[in-house]
């Protein structure tokens, strides 16, 4: 695919306006062909009155004809996946192979949400049959569908660049929801921005659909970003990234005269609690397990276990041991971007000053942005003294707190903050201590996981990929997981409609066969 | 039930710390005994405590011990009726008969939440079974259920004093999901929130839960309710009230270290559009209805009807005169409190002043707080010329707006703010014209009606009383209906969990034959 680093609003190339800029080859440290434009307020504008000019009819597509539209989107992401994954590692430092795991996932998500689409249970299609007879007034026929919110502006992901970037979960969800999309692309992977961007361009033409559905849109600096969640005909913002980044687009979004749903995904330690028994039976393959994943994508990962507590005891020079070992053995590796290096060596820093001993260090850098691997330990009485301990490092680094007693375990689960994820090792004799533990981890996180590590995410209806602020901004919700789409659903209620001015998820005879709740129970009648 | 206007926090009694009030006879504009307490930080602070303290366990009650504990304050509420709906009326001014059919729909919807509590569906259990020999690796268990997000501070709205008040749908709703309750009592009918709220420490009591499950406080000011939405322990707030007041809260908690969900419910003008083919066959019929339904409860209600647009034709004669003939008819009433009282009075000369013609007022005042009913008549070009005519006169006023043609309806369609319904009268002839309104409907209002108007409101499943701001804060939720109980609750995942240490929505068997949607289907095996 021939890169043209124009931005692409509705069916339109748009050249530089407001300025362009070329990749960095992190690995190098080289600037890449070819340039790339910024748009400013004009394409915002543009974009945004497009993908409101758009919303009407794209909400009222049928099911079949949105599900289509979702598999053709992925049809096109496995036709680029071997040049997807090549540009996206030459502009990321990320490895082709974990690239092209992504370019799947991102496909497999679309393929899904193309499924959720066509079940059409997103719907939450609910009946309340009129009763005529009802005393001292009749009941007059209610029936409730939801319905995408409005157009969206959804910030790509820097650490995943295909997966929860411009053809990511954020996108499929929003979507299927039957929201119109603007995407502001990350600039730390702009030509993989690009051909997902065309990919989703096409399959909107190949649809048959308004072009507003999808733009893609990229500017230097905060104002374009600032400028979408300003615009009054943007109705809803996701973002995953940093917690300052995160929040101060929430912020913005929340003193609009009409303040908008804004979802963003910030961060988390995914603390890991590895249980007495646990620990004595199987400490060093914990230790190893939790270092492998800790080190995963150069600990680039929202779900990247940080924190490991055990109680000093049986086993638990095994399990130090083990994470020792995994993490010397690591050569350094490019990170994402400088920005996230410079981020990395000085959160690496503030961990030593916070009173965390460095017991691992991994292989030297041998290149500019190359990310050097630490493991911290730390006392428990410390981080109970010093809760910026428990704050994420983002990168190849992780700490192992020895704590002293139960007391002190269940004292520093409840200072975490709001997590995407906990982790519990436990054996059966653990499973009184997990009982205790689960409240306070249910108040906490997102997603509780026993006995295996919280990375990688499953993408399944079950899935959750949230929770308490600061993992979330509103834990109610999931970005990951069938359930994602339902940031961007809206209910409305149609009273007393004659059946032929019925949407069709709430038509008398049910012509897609969805489940439906009429009176309180379920069926597909 | 004796009064004592002490503050209701947890178990105990807490008499004023911060001055006190009387409650105010608007009807006879003399205060009536006794004082009332106000509390202030200490107070705050004393119940945030104990609702955080109490949440672990009362999340932890069975699906039919809370659903007990509802179906108690609906006992309660049924004892207390005739005392309730006395005190109340004294307190606002408003007939005992319709206070009575408040406390009855307050006890119905902790009947029906009950209910929904013992349904068990609102934890939405959805389970993707393990799948060991999927490649290229095995897929874990995942179970997710939701939960309650922790305590709430509830805003008790002044119009409907027991129904959306200490014991209205809110308080039903949160602890159905639940969340401990922090009710912050409304200072318009104080001895009736006294009876409520006490019926709800009672069930506490009887139902042996942590007394921190409910309490009940007030203030003067702002200053106690700021201090709710400020503190760290509560994790969400819900509102009925005016825009600015409910914008001030809203913006509050987001400007929390960690902002919290805020649900506010807070003006519509419900729109009615007559189309041609109903205006010539039922005008008269039409306008009466209208006229009847704007004038219930001194039309302040928030589903009062307070714009009928009609194409000038046939039957719009008929229309205005039976709109006429029912505003005159009626007599003055007296309105909730003196402040929106003065409120309406100010907010019908600014009708006055943005061109609206006065074509029809009701009977004169007789006590200091009567609000007199007024009907405007206007065109519809000065309709889209002032949006601020569209805005809401809480009371007894409408609006009639004359419009010229189909283009001029759409474009005054357009023009408006999210609301929370609108309906159309319609006949046969009509349906091409109200298909193409619908989506401008659906884009703008979380109910939609035909043929009838959207006062009084159903509580069952598929009721939405929601819709884009200002409607409310969050399109996404309603505040009545079954469904009003997601506001409170977010999900959380369990992954590979054994049985014994799965909730009970998620166990293996089932215990409560609920339905969970497995593997993508719904069942209740």
């Amino acid at each position: 695919m021939k890169l043209t680093g124009n931005l692409l609003i509705g069916a339109r190339e748009i050249a530089a306006t407001a300025g362009s800029m070329k990749a960095l080859n992190p690995a190098l440290n080289v600037e890449i062909e070819p340039l790339f434009a910024f748009g400013g307020i004009e394409e915002v504008n543009r974009a945004a009155q497009l993908a409101d000019d758009a919303f009407d009819s794209y909400g009222a597509t049928s099911l079949p004809e949105r599900a289509d539209f979702l598999e053709r989107i992925a049809e096109g992401l496995d036709v680029i996946t071997p040049e997807l994954a090549r540009r996206a590692s030459l502009e990321t430092g990320l490895p082709v192979a974990q690239l092209e795991g992504e370019a799947a996932k991102s496909a497999l998500q679309f393929r899904q949400f193309s499924t959720v689409v066509r079940q059409g249970r997103f719907r939450q299609a609910t009946i309340d049959r009129a009763q005529p007879e009802r005393q001292p007034r009749p009941r007059m026929d209610h029936r409730m569908q939801k319905i995408g919110f409005g157009p969206v502006a959804i910030f790509g992901a820097s650490n995943f660049p295909i997966s929860y970037s411009v053809a990511g979960g954020d996108t499929a969800s929003a979507l299927a929801a039957g929201c119109t999309v603007i995407l502001k692309a990350h600039n730390g992977h702009p030509g993989a921005s690009e051909m997902m961007g065309r990919v989703i361009q096409q399959a909107v033409k190949d649809s048959g659909l308004h072009e507003g559905v999808f733009s893609l849109i990229r500017g230097s600096g905060n104002e374009i970003g600032e400028a979408l969640v300003d615009h009054p005909l943007i109705k809803g913002v996701t973002f995953t990234g940093s917690e300052a980044g995160g929040m101060a687009l929430f912020r913005r979004a929340q003193q609009r005269p009409d303040p908008i749903p804004v979802f963003t995904e910030m961060t988390s330690v995914n603390p890991t609690f590895v249980l007495p028994a646990a620990l004595a039976a199987r400490g060093a393959t914990i230790g190893d397990g939790f270092a492998e994943r800790m080190l995963v994508t150069v600990g680039q990962a929202c779900l990247k276990p940080a924190i490991l507590l055990a109680i000093d005891g049986d086993g638990y020079f095994e399990l130090k041991e083990a994470m020792i070992s995994r993490v010397e053995a690591m050569q350094a590796r490019t990170m994402l971007t400088p920005g996230i290096f410079t981020a990395y060596r000085k959160n690496v820093e503030r961990q030593s000053h916070a009173g965390a001993r460095r017991i691992a260090v991994g292989g030297e850098p041998e290149s500019a942005w190359d990310g050097q691997s630490v493991l911290f330990e730390v006392d428990g009485e410390r981080v109970l003294e010093s809760p910026s301990l428990s704050e994420e490092v983002f990168g190849p680094a992780a700490l192992l707190v020895r704590v002293r007693d139960v007391e002190q375990l269940i004292a520093i689960a409840k200072q975490f903050r709001g997590q995407l994820s906990a982790t519990m090792q436990i054996e059966s004799a653990d499973h009184a201590l997990a009982a205790s533990l689960l409240p306070l981890l249910e108040r906490r996180t997102g997603r509780i996981v026993i006995n295996a590590f919280a990375h990688p995410q499953e993408v399944a209806y079950a899935s959750i990929h949230g929770g308490p602020f600061p993992a979330t901004s509103d834990s109610r919700f999931t970005s990951v997981g069938m359930s994602a789409i339902e940031r961007f659903l809206r209910p409305v209620c149609y009273q007393g409609f004659p059946d032929d001015l019925l949407p069709e998820a709430l038509r008398q005879n049910n012509p897609r066969s969805i489940w439906r709740l009429t009176d309180g129970e379920f069926s597909k009648a």
